[in-house]
């Protein structure tokens, strides 16, 4: 029995295709005109994608790698910072302020829910440095409101520092509008690429901040990069093969809207909106809960399973007879939730195979009292409703 | 929006990857110890994949040069043969009798029915050198009894030469037990490979046929190939990276078993059914009236659509809102079929996939009184019922 394995998971996320081709091309020194030909397409492709008129790094990390840059580059030890917290990735901000010897101040909200806009605007003082969120928290997925967050930040001293990661490519961002200092963005998700890149746009507020620093960093020294960046250059050997990649899957997402890489940014948010909120519609009518329902993030849904049921036996279930890749939930999450990706290479029909592979799990193997077809129904409304002619 | 394309269609099938990259890595000169011993281990494998102790031959080309070879090796000028043609593809075997000064008894079915045996019977007489016929019909579909024909042909001096182009992979051949004398494969159907290699089992009895053969023929002189290929070689240039691609895709074949081919055949095969016996349900549920409803082929769906809808526009609307590919029907039954496929490297979530695109396709644009997850539902009842734990 054939069964293709098929990645629904927030990060790695399915490889496009024209992006495997060229990774698998990419023959070609760092230090030479053709490389820095493609650095400077691939640095410019990525200022439309995040949508800024920012300077845009790339950096051979994950994009932990891009999150510790952002605390090392732009704060000194002693530092008073304001992290918002609400998952696994929000915690990875205070180990990352823990581990510069920055003093955080932590607004937290329940797994799976945002924050309080009147909570955070009590916290944050002038003396805050900067603030660290999450667009996406891809370990419950929620979405935080960036806008909201950036109408506290503007017009003062404080940084706004945005992990973007699975949040570019899954919502809109107006980056230099809001003021958002530091957007982050990272290979493995919404671009369509193996991971081992990350990209950060900069603005001149944090480059200020940048001369100031007192913190030691060498690898992740963005002045580094920066002035490199300018020449076409990165300031260490940098991993050829997924910027290749990262250049075509850009390309692909233009050319998607005509060659308009703008335009198909949109049209890629627009198609993890829709999918994501077919497949919010689908598991709904299976009967399982949403786990962030009132801030859905549209790089990935995560839902509850029934008391009693333990998550990791979905997961696995999908994994066994469908050779479909989900994620179980993370640290206290593990067995209570699923999680299933929409960020970067699905199509709506990748949802509607979901869907189908969850109903005879449901079904078949865990005997709820669902229908065979109900799962893919709900989704099917969802997307007629969204593309109606 | 993204939407990937899905070759649905009977041949070319959707590329294994595995075998995508075994194609790009091909750099291998055709006349080293390299080309050989990769050359033998395909025969070889090939020999297990059709299952038969007869000769097995690989052709650069595509299906039609095997079958040419078919008639241009066993026959001389004059020669009566019987032909069984119920489409398109049987057709083919009429022009190439012709094509060699053949005199041609045709034994027809119409579209989308297999033969009659006794009139198959009554046709068939001692002088017939040969009796030409598919296993699977592609263009409507329908499969014919090989293992029927062959109980006619048996202990007669005429040749039993099966186009098995779209039947190996999806139906059951005893290639010995029965006597096929010749049974004819192409490289971009079940072994999940581009279109550029044809490849065919040769009996005895028409390696004897071959040598009284007066025929005109050169590059698709089966003895010259006979000769260089248990040296290990083509008799011309052979298509390398294709070789090396099917080599690859026949061990996928084997490693889905554990590594046995005999039992990875046997798997692929089950696969074609189930996804065929699904989409059958799906299509059926949709009210489209199956084509080849008493013998269909596990090869391809063909379904009529209602009297005043063209076909093609249905194979129109799938393309352009799902990027999902399909086959209109050929010749006289062009407008008035579509045809899905199962063979190869599809699985069964492809058919979940492809089922909910068609119920989009009935209810949004062609307007069909159907419901969302009907054909999916169908479906799904058949694969369950198929795979029971």
């Amino acid at each position: 029995m054939i069964r293709k394995t098929r990645l629904f998971t927030p990060g790695p996320t399915p490889l496009l295709p024209a992006a495997q081709f060229a990774m698998a091309a990419a023959d070609i020194h760092h230090r030479t005109p053709e490389f820095r030909a493609l650095f400077l397409k691939v640095l410019a492709q990525l200022k439309i994608f995040i949508g800024t008129q920012n300077d845009v790094l790339l950096l051979s990390s994950s994009g932990t790698g891009a999150m510790e840059a952002s605390v090392s580059n732009f704060t000194s030890p002693g530092d008073k910072v304001l992290v918002l917290s609400a998952g696994k990735f929000g915690e990875r901000w205070v180990g990352l302020a823990k581990a510069f010897g920055l003093e955080a101040d932590v607004v937290t909200a329940p797994n799976g829910e945002t924050f309080d806009l009147e909570v955070v605007k009590k916290a944050l003082k002038p003396e805050h440095k900067a603030i660290y969120m999450q667009a996406s928290e891809t370990s419950t997925a929620a979405s935080h409101d960036v806008e909201a967050i950036a109408r506290l930040v503007k017009n003062t001293d404080t940084l706004l520092i945005v992990d973007g990661i699975t949040g570019l490519g899954t919502q809109t961002f107006d980056v230099d509008g809001w003021g958002v200092d530091i957007l982050i963005g990272g290979s493995q998700k919404a671009v369509m690429i193996p991971p081992g890149l990350a990209y950060l746009s900069v603005s001149e507020k944090a480059w200020a901040a940048a001369e100031t620093s007192k913190n030691p960093r060498y690898y992740f020294d963005l002045r580094k990069e920066r002035k490199n960046a300018s020449k076409g250059e990165s300031a260490y050997t940098p991993a050829v093969a997924l910027i290749a990649g990262l250049g075509a899957a850009l390309d692909y997402i233009a050319n998607q809207a005509g060659g308009d890489l703008e335009k198909g940014r949109i049209a890629l948010i627009d198609n993890a909106q829709v999918n994501a909120a077919a497949t919010r519609a689908g598991l709904v009518a299976l009967g399982f809960t949403l786990f962030a329902p009132k801030s859905p993030s549209a790089a990935a849904t995560a839902v509850a399973v029934p008391e009693g049921m333990n998550s990791g036996d979905l997961v696995k279930a999908l994994k066994t007879r469908f050779a479909l890749v989900t994620a179980n939930g993370q640290g206290e999450m593990q067995g209570k939730i699923f999680r299933v990706a929409h960020l970067g290479f699905f199509d709506y029909l990748d949802t509607v195979a979901f869907l189908g592979a969850v109903e005879h799990i449901a079904k078949d193997t865990l005997g709820l009292p669902v229908e065979y077809g109900q799962a893919v129904a709900a989704a099917q409304k969802v997307y007629a409703a969204a593309y109606k002619k």
